[in-house]
């Protein structure tokens, strides 16, 4: 199975909230790797895995970072694939911080921001998934089965009110 | 030329803002379509443009609103194309309201969301074509163009510090 | 009894913020029913339940959710029942996304919002008793005794400051 | 024609926004009286007013007022008719404290806050009209027309997208 | 001893805040009385303790409050009594709410306003002190000396660094 | 006519917001001095001036600032006097650092905030004076004067809603 | 004069800020060189020039950026010389994005952070003129004549407030 | 070995953030004093301090505060050493108050603000090595073999995600 999708972080302390990005990818058998990338610590890995993602097949990179969030807006910077940046929740100021310091990118170069957190990470995943699933039938058919159930847990979901 | 990318906003004053997103599709060669499509006064046009929209051979749908912009996370709910969410500045609250209820979508349908206002339109413009790029070389290449512009434009502009 | 409210809320993790709403309706003896509409996972099925509102005798709509909070914007947009707007607190940003998703409406579509959490859930219920006690004597009077009662509680509660 | 509306607003500076409110009344032919009630500076007054609206008739209270807005929460403390608070938008923070001193309200005495601004105020009697339809089957027609004059306009302004 | 200081409150549940006001007004000897009077609950009971305070012999009154907080404004529309009003805590913002509601009063009718929680509550027993102090040197002699313990203390507790 | 009020501004370029103080002490014919007095600029003036106010007579010290704003909190440190501080509003950030800055002092050096900007001067002055009123009932009357003055405008300003 | 500064901005539009840097460093006989250099349009020179700062006898670097400000950041993970950075005042967010993108750095690359917008870039000036000058005597002795300056500025300004 | 750096702070509940700047001074063997000096509480002993250090042989202050925090901003008007300014982590406002309090200060006396809580305490001492490093070889091999591990461990953790 080709790798699709490169699934980095900026601190293994992230990694509790980017495990629900790699669950969502395992579930619908979209293949990746997951990796420690930060900006701060080793820009010059971060550069280099931004510039060789397009030629090793990966066709989105989903990149998770908290309070000054740089990662996703620098990997953006490196390569010409969609890079989806996921908001981790800081300590201090509860993820606004990671959010405005990845969505607020300026006219050039885009960051596919998601929510705050364990929604945004499995989100992550989802977007990267429906990317993919354009040129990808069967794909699809996973996001429309999950979907489907998604609703009608839901709708079901009513008669626990109690 | 395949339609490929829609365009939609909540109201006719975002157009100031989402032309910037137009404006990248059209020097970039991508082709789309443009239209009004408001969550609140147009609810039920909003789900027939969301549910059609695969079907007409759409890719990328780009939705710009400002306030409680509900129109990205709604068309998201019924569709599983990628759907990118522009916050447009509003009055009041300068986009805080509209970027907060754009990009904090629950886990389960995912809103690509990029910056505030103009800034935000173009990137959303760049990021649909990143996504289309990825399974066409020659839109890819008219990017890597605009990037070594935007480059070497950066380079120069040393020389205007004065 | 005929059915006056309908309390609908995003997710069955909204019930712990909702049951408030409910608590007072049942000690008013208003007539409610609850449900899970989900903006996001049921949106075909929050249309539906707008829709056919009014015929079935509801006078008011009751909707509570968290984060990019739509149901409630949604359902006013899909119906001239007045709709109440209920922010429930979410993780990361602790309710004040859910205010302004569901607040800042634009002119045209009005949703009535009240406090974020539990508070705002009761009040949402006593919002709604507010309105059909317009037209109610026996409930107006209920609230009135409510509303003497609870008068009482806080001068007796002097006494408690030790 | 009776008085069902009571609109009132702290200072005569409100009027600017408030006046919205008075136009949709006028627009829906819905009886109203509009006047300045000082929550700081005509205290007195304030609680006779909301003591007195139900006896005259009143339906629904509208109060728009800005910064530390007590104006809507004190009159819903003085009555049991629905009241309706405009956030007006204040010169430093925007209206986001007249927001939060409107909508916080404790458990028990409920306001039904509307946007900030303009499009709150319009809101406010659309709300106001919207409430008082659920006995006037005249009235709801009037708003079902001019919903549907807001749909048909959204829909033609795709036109102007140039 | 004369009574010179009223410590009132919206609810029981602020005495846990307020309780630090009156162990400062006890710790420095300052007669006071304790109460909770609610603006949104006993509102004529508010208006007449603000207007009995001044020839009950009051000179100060601090009020405490949280979310929309209306106490301290209302209090002092009714009292040409100098008011200091103390921010509560409160649930989901924080005591962002219960600062602005308190702070941001229109010009003509201004509250003394402290910090959010326990320190404000301490700082407003110290500033009703410090006003009485101007026209009593005995209490001055106290606040001197408290500074003066105060500053004892800091300079000591670097040996605490450990 | 005795020195009572010592009005200092961080900066000349306060004068433009408080000015709105000195002009309710001349109306009340409260006896004032006014001075730039910077924290930042002139820190042993500062000092120099807090220690000597209580000597020279001064009863309330009224200082406003904007930014990071040290001046109120550094005063109220030097001084048993009342310290009024007025926040005044800031270029990017519209006075909220200037707020926060004043009022969130530690438990044990109160300063008493009022609002951001104009309305914050003027209820400066005002309280000033209702402390200083608590002893002297000339100048209390004429509070009581200038409230019904303010009373009687707002409620005549109902016939220019038009 | 040897080269001491390193004055860097993310954009051409940067420059009406950072000029007022630039203005400080001239105006204490500090050698410097400006330039853009864009984190987002340029990383590769970023890096180059943050590598190369070093052994070209740069002591200091200033880095200026608005939005998602990763510029300062980023340079500062790639050198150990002190790197100091300036929030460009956005336009949406005032430059509140900024900041927070700039100074809440992770722990172990720390970024020295000044003031929003023109004071910062002023400050910022200061700050490297400052770290200098613990080892130049001379330029110590012109930053002491600066401070006295601008406190016998302050003091005369008292005459202005009329 | 010399006193290099002043590590202050306004209170001992501080320590346990600013323990992480001793850490790291420690870690990195440069020489530092650590006191609790308070703006509030011991303004003379703040000026006193300030105005010696210089003359003690300290190169850089770093002052940790909370809440309105005045300390970093009173040192740096007091001497023309670097000030390093570490907000606190408040608990109400979570220290968004400490860091506008320290970071927006006036053009003419900088503060460097690092990050809010414990990273921002970490990056203070960094910073302070950062800038004695500038004139101490063996520190900055230091500095170097310490990013060199930070990277290291930040490589090989990639190898934790499971």
């Amino acid at each position: 199975m080709e790798l699709k999708v490169g699934v980095i972080m900026g601190s293994k302390s992230d990694w509790e909230t980017m495990k629900h990005t790699c669950d969502i990818l395992d579930e619908l058998n979209v293949n990746y790797e997951k990796k420690v990338v930060s900006a701060h610590r080793t820009p010059d890995f971060m550069f280099e895995y931004a510039e060789a993602a397009q030629n090793r097949g990966i066709e989105v990179i989903i990149a998770g970072a908290g309070g000054a969030a740089h990662l996703p807006g620098m990997v953006a910077a490196k390569t010409l694939l969609p890079v989806i940046g996921v908001p981790v929740q800081s300590k201090a100021l509860n993820g606004m911080d990671s959010l405005l310091s990845i969505v607020q990118m300026p006219g050039g170069v885009p960051v596919a921001t998601v929510s705050i957190g364990k929604a945004g990470a499995t989100n992550a995943g989802l977007l990267a998934a429906q990317f993919l699933a354009v040129h990808d039938k069967e794909l699809l058919k996973r996001l429309e089965t999950r979907r489907q159930q998604m609703r009608d847990l839901a709708l079901e979901s009513s008669g626990d009110l109690l």
